[in-house]
């Protein structure tokens, strides 16, 4: 039998050992991270690799051995996919966060995955580009983004992270590295293994390095909050607004309660009047972006007219600094939600269209359960994010998974950008098609024979210690 | 041992006894694609189903006897991906064309495989909506631009079917029926089939149906033509343009001689004037889009100066008609090529920024060889397709090869949108990574255990009667 002692000198000889940590050597931070379901565990060890050759010999040295790993970049992820198991070796990226290059001819960046959002946003900005996800946490990493398929506010205009992903350097669970794609948004040689790591949350391989796909950083933006009486008059719009081809950056909803909850938070006043406040049961928020003001004021009127005949109560074209800190507040929801003891969080995706049906079930289901459910979403792209109050656990499992039910009968899934983790894993396994579970085990074993990447991830594990 | 007759029979309790064809029913259309190389086959059976549940029964019973089975569209692939084998059950979708629906609210079509893109670019047209893929044939089918991820010259602007396509429901070589994704553009809830079944040329699963991203159709274009004295200088002045954010619907580049044959096959004359035409090696088409006039004129503008700050020869705005026949005639470049007796095509992708050392390379390699190589390429996206003109296989195969050599080295793939199919298949597992080529076979065993579908396409099977 390999003793822990012997598998911390094997990666030593790999990685300088001042970066394998065991024992009390390893800090609180590499046992969790966000979910709020999903308890810390602290991991047998944990390496910090500098380079791709480096991980894929931890790989190899796991491999032999039979040691799960589990990937970790900044550890701000909400479904516990990078909660390690207790016998883990956890690969903390936070070494390898270079910028390898900017390359401004062909539009993209190539980055090592433990370089954060606002790093590659403060240096793309020097080249008037954009590298146009957030998912509303500029701390997060570009391996963890890349791992859990990062949506974010910004999805209605350029997609989520699988549409900016053109490429991957990836060590598979053997110790064997793969280049995927390349700088390029085309190619149809053999399968597309960029988008089959893209989303499977460290089951697969673990990401070394990623191209990027770059965008001109348009300078112009402009926000408007609408209130509405109804999410329903707010969804039916949504439509109607692409349709006028002013191809909004960010539309989003925000039901009443979560916006007095985030402002107050935040410590934001946005001057809406009382009688308005009191007629508005939930609140669009439209930002815009543009390449001249002109077009932009242009883009502003015309949104505006269109808004009031859809039914807005009213029309608040707001101060950049009252915008900035609105969307920062909505960015921070979660916060909100944690810092107002909710028990759980949801991320469920449905077509927009759906959305008032969902939230409407939703709200009854909460009432018959004596839970409590609010939140806000984006309305662009139909992926709705609650939050649950209700401590009994087994009222709250049935509640929970009634709720993706729900989501999944009006044909949509039970997360749009969070993962299933550990943390929404039983509820994946109990109402996922068997035939399609099946499948994705087979693929998880055509990577991973031995099983040793992320177990206890999206499927169970059997033997979690 | 199971004979035909008995296979037959079986085939015909699920489909109508007149839709399923053996022997000298079978009309020389289903033997072949559009393919130089790959000689057409003549399959045992051919069955047009008109269900999802039929194909299901359909292979239920070519696993349980081990019958290959080929899935085939309008015929208009250049890879030779549904060329069947001679032992095989070839499933026609030319029943399954109908447009299920177009949904104006969550802005989604959902499309049997059948539909061809100019049936449904009519049927959105009614809703001022638009499906952006256009692989450069209108007749080309949903199902086959799924099974190849089709590209062409929209690509710049919106991307490749990869990217418009949010769901499948497909059925796998057991009879197993799937449904992935949904009418949403994001979703993290375990491993993306969809997208993994997406360009994999019918070898992991058949689609019965698709769920498509429809954009508002801009109603107003113009079209520049631009000839530039080098190729480097077009290849040069495509990032400034992209930078400049007017959003670019084609950016395509045409060589002197293409330029010169597509012109003379369509009958086109754009009255360049002959001492411009002898100055310019190169000609660069920008098409562009938007969604009123006064800001399409502004774009126009802004391009022209832009343009001629970059280098262009001449600048010429043409009349719509001038323009469609030029970008009629530059998506016919196929046949021109076919016409005049080219011995193959490739449709190589590299960094954009790579195409003019590519071409210079690909040109010494010609030369070097006794070979003619001309063509034209999606400048914006790097993609670059190519006529040899060199009647001698062995020589034609080493020249090949070498050419696809030097696109990879310069971080380029085999094929941007044609695919892999039979026609490059000996060049991809002669020149891809073995790891890749491993999990890819790995993968395809994981939906398809048996191996029936589409056997020695993208991979050999061995047994190729």
């Amino acid at each position: 039998m390999t003793s822990t002692t012997d598998i911390a000198e094997q990666l030593s000889k790999v990685v300088d050992p001042g970066h394998v940590l065991t024992g009390g050597a390893i800090s609180e931070d590499y046992t969790h991270d966000e979910s709020l379901t999903v308890p810390g565990r602290t991991p047998a060890f944990v390496v910090r690799p500098e380079t791709a050759e480096q991980v894929a010999e931890i790989l190899r040295i796991a491999n032999e051995r039979g040691v799960p790993v589990t990937a970790r970049g900044t550890g701000t992820g909400l479904s516990g996919a990078c909660v390690p198991r207790s016998d883990a070796i956890v690969v903390s990226f936070e070494r390898m966060n270079r910028i390898l290059e900017i390359d401004t001819e062909n539009h993209v960046a190539v980055v090592q995955p433990g370089v954060t959002l606002d790093q590659l946003d403060e240096v793309t900005a020097t080249h008037d580009l954009i590298y146009p996800v957030f998912p509303g946490e500029y701390s997060a990493s570009l391996g963890g983004n890349v791992a859990t398929n990062a949506g974010g506010m910004r999805a209605v205009k350029y997609g989520v992270t699988r549409h900016q992903v053109l490429g991957l350097e990836a060590v598979l669970a053997t110790g064997e590295t793969i280049r995927t794609g390349g700088k390029f948004v085309k190619a149809t040689t053999g399968y597309d293994l960029t988008q089959l790591i893209i989303g499977s949350e460290g089951t697969l391989a673990l990401v070394t390095e990623a191209t990027l796909k770059l965008y001109p950083r348009l300078r112009h933006q402009a926000t408007i909050l609408a209130p509405f009486p109804t999410l329903e008059l707010i969804t039916a719009a949504i439509p109607r607004i692409v349709d006028s081809g002013i191809g909004p950056l960010i539309l989003e909803y925000i039901d009443m309660m979560t916006l007095s909850a985030v402002t107050a938070y935040a410590g934001l006043d946005l001057g809406i009047p009382k009688e308005v406040q009191d007629t508005a049961l939930a609140y669009l928020v439209v930002m815009m972006e543009s390449r001249t003001e002109d077009r932009l004021d242009e883009d502003v009127e015309l949104l505006a007219e269109q808004l009031a005949e859809l039914g807005a109560v009213d029309i608040y074209v707001l101060p950049p600094s009252a915008a900035a800190q609105l969307i920062d507040a909505r960015e921070k929801a979660f916060w909100v939600a944690k810092a107002n003891n909710a028990d759980d969080i949801f991320d469920v995706v449905v077509p927009r269209a759906s959305i008032p049906e969902f939230m409407t079930k939703v709200s009854e289901l909460a009432a018959r359960n004596g839970s409590w459910i609010a939140g806000c979403g984006h309305a662009g792209d139909g992926n709705v994010h609650l939050s649950i109050f209700q401590p009994d656990a087994e009222i709250r499992y049935r509640v929970t998974r009634e709720l993706f039910e729900i989501g999944m009968a009006l044909g949509g899934a039970i997360s749009g950008e969070h993962g299933i983790g550990e943390a929404k894993k039983r509820y994946y396994l109990e109402l996922e098609d068997p035939v399609k579970i099946d499948l994705m085990r087979r693929i998880k074993t055509a990577f991973d024979p031995s099983g040793i990447l992320n177990p206890g991830t999206i499927f169970d594990s059997g033997d979690q210690p």
